[in-house]
């Protein structure tokens, strides 16, 4: 395992996922005993990184079913109404469902559980293979959000690359954003690069355009939430503006994501839909108001990247460079 | 007066400051009777902005002379002493030393200090009439950080640009970002915003140029910190990054600023020094951790914009459109 940082334990008795809301200021980990405990968790956030919550929930049902063999579809009900818009979580339980109806066998239903987080881990640490060796030797990198073991079965995409790379002995800097307005790089990328030991700075958003003016640094390395036909890339909001930068100063761009982000429906990233959240993500920071009372915020979750600003889709099955259509179509192919 | 925002009130008797410590929940005022409450104020950052922290120490030295006679050097000192690298808070106390040595009369010395703000608020409202007649009708314009009566003698610089055109109804909405790490955006301009009816709506820092992407956004309108011969312009982190991102989206750029930030010593951004700051402004949010213990931070303050991707410089003296070093002259000389 190159991941030093494990945030779902399988002990088959029970389910223990690392308390992501505590992070990084306490490592504590829930007792996972039973299918209510775990939807609660991926509720709660407790869990997060649509991967994650897809493993989570599969050995959720492994638990509902020891405590009652007959329990399948509640348990699967109260799971996939946990988190209604996660795409990997109605996945990852239909998958289950299948296997439920084609056996019966609580062994083969564990078994799958099993499978599909170690499927996970595998497509990340082969996503790692081909990122890092795209990566020159002493890279400086820049991250955003977080896209790393936290997120995934074990390892993560974007992040995934960098521990590929930091473990090639490649790696000199990664530099981290903040991630406004949740966080994510600030705390949870921060901690896991914290315990992998990896050089690391955390900046703001705004500051990477001007450490790309004062520093050489090789690559942006990102996820992605869904990945267009043609190579354009929705990730988290921020994305586009460190690509724009990137260009002007020859820094290069790296997608890197499960082959199951893209998404062949939609050509271009035009035809991907971007949520937005509510204004008080930004106007209030953990409780506490930031901005005056009752003003308003544009708070879009996501941005997209157009694939003209993209050096490499690195996913588990090969790298795309400068993605076009037929790029893409080849590698999933 | 064209500002609904005046933060500095001077009655003769006593100097109010509005205490931008607790804006935007709480609107109070600060009644500062002699030299040390004036110095305690801009030293614990009740009032704040380069321009509105020389205007009030000019007015704490009347205070301290009323009181007593002989202060003068007393006070200068502490005053002085208040907030160390302001270059304005020395340009202002040197102003009045001047006077105070050629005239040893506190009816002069209250005289140069109501001259210092009128200059300062005269300055801005002119800055207002030339940057807002660049603007379009119905102008969808994106600022960045604070620049307004908070940080002025009232009215504002790139803020006032706003104000003016607002007044003169050629604005149709602003989108200001919430300017990591101080937050300045988020708390001081929104309050502005809101105090004056203008259409707003508070952005992450990072979502500008997603914004552009997907909204026709006229002009940036930014401030400056100083600017070189040449028109290299530094200003608040993240304003780089806005300027390169309106670049690629046809977006223009105007930096709004009294012709004293000029710094002429400078041929270009390239001598400018950038002031770095404590990693715990981006580790810790109003002393609660964020990130990881002991994690590292890169935390510059002000970033530099080349002159090739500004449109407009404005200042009290006029525009230069494209600014280099001999459209700058001309506008100085």
């Amino acid at each position: 395992m190159t991941s030093a940082v494990q945030p779902i334990l399988w002990t088959r008795e029970q389910l223990r996922l690392l308390d992501q809301r505590e992070l990084p200021q306490h490592v504590r980990w829930l007792d996972c005993r039973g299918a209510a405990d775990v939807a609660a968790a991926i509720h709660d956030m407790a869990v997060r990184g649509a991967p994650a919550i897809g493993i989570a929930a599969a050995y959720g049902l492994v638990l509902a079913l020891r405590a009652d063999a007959d329990g399948f579809d509640r348990a699967f009900a109260a799971l996939a109404a946990s988190r209604p818009t996660a795409v990997n979580l109605r996945w990852a339980l239909e998958r289950m469902r299948g296997v439920w109806l084609a056996t019966h066998d609580i062994e083969a239903l564990e078994a799958e559980a099993v499978r599909i987080h170690e499927e996970d881990l595998a497509q990340n640490l082969q996503i790692g293979a081909f990122g890092a060796a795209l990566l020159p030797s002493g890279a400086r990198v820049i991250t955003h959000c977080n896209t790393g073991a936290l997120a995934t079965g074990g390892h993560g995409t974007a992040l995934g690359v960098i521990r590929s790379a930091w473990a090639q002995n490649r790696l000199a800097m990664v530099y981290n954003t903040e991630t406004r307005p949740w966080l994510q790089g600030a705390r949870l990328t921060a901690w896991e690069l914290q315990q992998e030991g990896i050089p690391a700075r955390l900046i703001a958003d705004g500051a990477a355009a001007h450490l790309m003016s004062r520093e050489k640094i090789d690559w942006v390395i990102v996820g992605a939430d869904r990945i267009a036909a043609n190579g354009d890339t929705a990730n988290k909001i921020g994305t586009y503006a460190l690509a724009v930068a990137a260009r002007r100063h020859g820094v290069k761009v790296m997608v890197a994501a499960p082959s199951g982000t893209f998404d062949l429906r939609c050509p271009s990233g035009r035809e991907i839909p971007i949520e937005e959240r509510p204004s008080t993500e930004l106007t209030a920071f953990r409780g506490q108001a930031v901005a005056p009372d009752g003003f308003d915020a544009f708070n879009p979750v996501f941005d997209v990247t157009p694939a003209e600003l993209i050096d490499a889709i690195v996913c588990e099955r090969g790298v795309v460079g400068t993605p076009t259509s037929e790029g893409v179509a080849r590698l999933l192919g």
